[in-house]
Formats: C-alpha cells, sequence, structure tokens
C-alpha cells in the first residue's frame, strides 16, 4: 500500500467543552492525521516526543498501521495543549501551550523515508515544513496545513513553502486571514496563483469546499455539506482527522484526478465526522471500516441530485 | 400550468450596501417569490399595494407569468423598508419599516383563488396566514416563511399556523430561535413534531439542508451548498427568491416525492444565487431559462460524488 509520510505535532491535550473535559488525552495534529489516515494507507509519522509519552499510546499507534520510525522520544516534555470551546464548538480558545521538546524539534528523514511520494506537512514552522519536503527525494503528492499563528509572524516563509505544496488544506477564516480576501473564490484564486493547484476549504458544520486552478487557468470547484450530528462532544483534531482521510484516501488508491479528491474531501468529512462525536481519538479508537462505508454512502445519498422530471421551461414568461 | 398562491409583502425597499445602493426599488417578500417562481409555474400573487404604487412596476409583475388579481390597490402608501448590510452580508439591519397599507391588510380570495392546491404564506403575521390559509379550499402542498419577529412576539399563534403547514422555509438563525435548539437536526425534529414533515432551513452563503420526517418518524436529510460567487451585491429578497424557485418547481412538475423536493431545493438555491448578483430584482428581471438550466446542472456537478475507485479497506487495521 502506498505510504504517506506525516510531519506534525504529538500531544498531550488538556480540552474542556460545555459537554466535558478530557485531561493529557493523546492528541496533537500528526496523531489525529496518522490514526484516520491508517484506515486508508500505511503511515510514516515524523514527530518529536518527551519523556513523559506513555509506553499505552506508543503502542496504539503502532497498532494503527502507523510506522513510528520517525517518531523521536528525546529529553524533555512532550508538547501540551490546553484549551477549551463555548457552546458553538466553532473557535476553540488556546489556554495554555507548551511547546517542550518541539521548540528544539528538527525532523531528519530515514532513507526509507525520503523515497515516500505522499507527504502532508502539519501546522507547524513553514521553515520545519520546507526543510522535511526538502529531505524527500521525488514528492509526488504535497498537502499542507497552517494556523493564524503562521499567518500572522511568518507570512513570507509561508509562502515560500506553499511555492511547493500541492494541495493547501486549511480552515475558512484562516484562507481569508492568509489572502486578505473575504470571498473564497478570489482567496482561492489567490493561493492558486501562490503555488497549491488545489485549495481545500474546511468550514466545520458547514462542510468544505475544494477548488481547483487546471492548466488554462480554469477553476473547478466542489462542494459538500458536512454530514448533520445531533451531538458534536469534541471539535478538537477534526481539521487533521479530515486531512487524514483525504490524503489517506489518495495514497490508499493511488489517484489524484479530479473525481478521485472529489471522493478524497467526502472521506475526509466522513472521519472528521467521526472523531467529533467523542472526545479526543475515542471515536476513532474503535471505529470500523464498515462504520466508514456505511457514512460515506449516505454523503452520497445525502448529497445526490436526480432529475426525476425534466424540466421543461414554461413559455409564457 | 398548475398555479401557485403567494400572500405576502409588496414592497419598496430602499437598500445600502458596501458595494451601492438602491432607493425605492421594487421589493416585498411576495414579489420576489413571486418572480421567481414565474419561472416554473403561474402565481396568484395576494397582496396589497397603495395608491403610489408605479404603474410600471404593475405592469412588469404582469408580464411574468403572475396573476395581480388578488393585488388590491388601496388608500394610503405601499409598504417601505430601509435596510443596510455590512461586509459580511449575511445579517440586515432594518433601518426604518413603514407598514402603510400592509397594516389594515385583511386578504380575500376570489373564488378561482380558493381553489389554488399549491400554497406559499410568505412572511406576514400568523394570524393572517392562518385566515389566507382556511379560504383555500383544499389545500395540497402549504409552505410558508417568518420571521424573528413573529417568533418573539407571536410564538403561538404561529405554533397553530404550523400545524396546518407542510413544508416550513426558514433560515438557521431563525430555526434555532424558534425552538430553542443550537443543532439543526433537533431543531428540525421539534419542527416536525409542531406539523410541517418538511423542513428548509437556509444557510446564506453555506447552502440549505432539507429534513423530511417519514410516516414511520424516519428522518432523510439533503444538503447542498451555495452557488460560490465571487461578487455578492444585494443580498435583499434571497430567502423569498429561494422560496419562490422551490415552490415554483414543484407546482411546475406537480410532484413532491422526496427526489422531487431535493431537486426543488436546488432550484431555490439556483434562483437565490441569481438574485443576490445584482440589486434589488435587477438579476431576475434579465435572467433567461437558459442561464438556470446552466446553473442548475452547475449545482449538480459541482456536488457529484462518483465512486472512481470502489474503496477496499486494508486489512492490516
Amino acid at each position: 500500500m502506498p505510504p504517506i509520510l506525516v510531519v506534525g505535532s504529538v500531544a498531550y491535550d488538556t480540552v474542556k467543552t460545555p459537554f466535558g473535559e478530557a485531561s493529557e488525552a493523546l492528541g496533537g495534529s500528526a496523531t489525529y492525521f496518522s490514526v484516520s489516515a491508517g484506515f486508508f494507507a500505511h503511515v510514516s509519522l515524523v514527530a518529536a516526543v518527551g519523556q513523559d509519552f506513555k509506553e499505552e499510546d506508543w503502542r496504539f499507534l503502532e497498532s494503527r498501521n502507523i510506522d513510528l520510525q520517525g517518531l523521536k522520544r528525546v529529553d524533555g516534555k512532550t508538547f501540551r495543549w490546553v484549551g477549551e470551546y463555548g457552546y458553538d464548538l466553532n473557535d476553540a480558545r488556546t489556554l495554555d501551550t507548551q511547546l517542550n521538546v518541539l521548540a528544539e524539534f528538527q525532523p531528519n528523514l530515514s532513507d526509507a523515508h525520503r523515497d515516500i511520494k505522499h507527504v502532508f506537512l502539519g501546522n507547524l514552522d513553514p521553515k520545519i515544513q520546507r526543510d522535511v519536503l526538502a529531505q524527500v527525494t521525488k514528492p509526488q503528492l504535497v498537502a499542507c496545513d497552517t494556523m493564524n499563528y503562521w499567518i500572522n509572524g511568518h507570512f513570507n516563509s509561508l509562502l515560500e513553502t506553499l511555492r511547493r505544496v500541492d494541495i493547501l488544506i486549511i480552515n475558512d477564516a484562516e484562507a481569508r486571514q492568509l489572502t486578505r480576501e473575504s470571498n473564497l473564490i478570489r482567496a482561492a484564486r489567490k493561493i492558486h496563483g501562490w503555488g497549491p493547484g488545489t485549495v481545500v476549504v474546511k468550514r466545520g458544520e458547514y462542510g468544505a469546499l475544494m477548488f481547483q486552478r487546471d492548466v488554462q487557468g480554469r477553476i473547478s470547484v466542489f462542494g459538500t455539506p458536512a454530514y448533520p450530528l445531533e451531538d458534536i462532544f469534541d471539535p478538537t483534531g477534526a481539521g487533521d482527522t479530515f486531512a487524514g482521510g483525504f490524503m489517506g484516501y489518495l495514497a490508499g488508491v493511488g489517484r489524484s484526478d479530479w473525481a478521485s479528491l472529489r471522493q478524497a474531501v467526502v472521506f475526509g468529512s466522513v472521519m472528521a465526522s467521526f472523531n467529533v462525536e467523542k472526545f479526543s481519538l475515542d471515536r476513532l479508537r474503535n471505529l470500523t471500516f464498515t462504520e466508514i462505508e456505511l457514512r460515506y454512502k449516505e454523503f452520497k445519498e445525502m448529497t445526490r441530485i436526480d432529475d426525476v422530471v425534466e424540466w421543461q421551461p414554461d413559455s409564457r414568461v
């Protein structure tokens, strides 16, 4: 199975939502991505953890189709994030961030990892994202994520990374902030001009939009609503879980044509919809393939437009 | 062609957006609805205007597949609405409302109008909505709209109207306000319990969701993103234009099965997407059937999910 390389954070998260809280739970962008992508393809995880990283978490990741040769256990503590969500569950309030071992993180790829063709650059310093990519011999499909911190403080460095990226996966607020365009079509066009031919805009409870510019400069758009859920417990990691389903599917089928990218957006949405149903990674831990396939079919059913009657305009107007 | 009866407001709107302004332009919920629905079916408009209602506006409506026997010209001035939109274009700020002739509006249906099967109760006092409906002999498909003013001040009267309504077409903020449920699935379920078996939730730039409860109590969901537009000039009337495309299509094809309702949501979205491209009714004035059909096809293309590769889960996890 074609492997994916992911670089990002592995963390212990303490999260409070109106529906409960999780303390020191396994999290981090690369963790959510890997567990999600692991349902579709073999994942090589490149990250650093501290001496406090639990043996059971290591074993859990190993059990999920994830190669941990690139997960370095170094002196110090694992990255910590403390956040909380209000009732609308859209915006996380970060209460505390302790970079710990991530502060000195300098990924050094093994020879095997350098040959991987599918790369996901998780939310990290754009300089580190570039350093990782520079070590990959012949990347075929490179996607990346980022966040407001890098957009504000490292804009030029981020642009330099984007030049080498095929797919930017970003949420709508970040897309607007990055491009200073409130309209998403204009935002996507600007991003296309910076490098990524494909832009996937995550809109939380409103679903996702994908824009692609072809060689003639024409823009194709794909859109899907989010899977409607009655109970959303914890949105932490939804974006990374989406990216994991998206890239995992593409690596799994070994395709990147427009129709496959559309399917990938749906698989990303499917995985994110599961992830928010429980705290932390709890829902992904006991998720089955049958459930993934069923929800994928529900997505198709939910969005399908059939021509029952061919509409004939009335001639009187 | 099966006709539709609509009751609502005909107004002169003064609207300011960041992109310009329109002064004393033809507007009102029943006007937008009728012009939009007139592309699909014959519309009978029931409303009142004042002595100041312009001859050219009367002739324009007449020219659009709209029967004006129920449009009463009475003493006084036509309803006026003054509003403005900020850059996000989602929420209108009402600066002034002058009910004028609407204050005394008591619709009295002609015999021909009483026989109409498709009824749209535009945003009005729920008591008046009920009075109109009581005059219809054998309504087959009744949809209605409402707004925060009636939800807050006339809640019980609104519930009494809803008991007789098949389809509630409402925006997401109003759905939440009406049901005091922030989650839209729960909100729809509550509304189903009050009467309407079908709930269409308009979400502005995020598209629309439709919920239907069948006789066994099972809920079906349909969702579509909005048509992505680069320039949105004036959102005034978008909701009524949506309702016009939705009900117009259903009346035009004479069906109300689930697949046709889904198509109707798309035609509603198509019509609303055109309406916001220019000020007031300007875009609908020169819109053609060919443009409507083309955009409907673009919607299908934008949301279609094709199984390029049948995904086979990896057995290693």
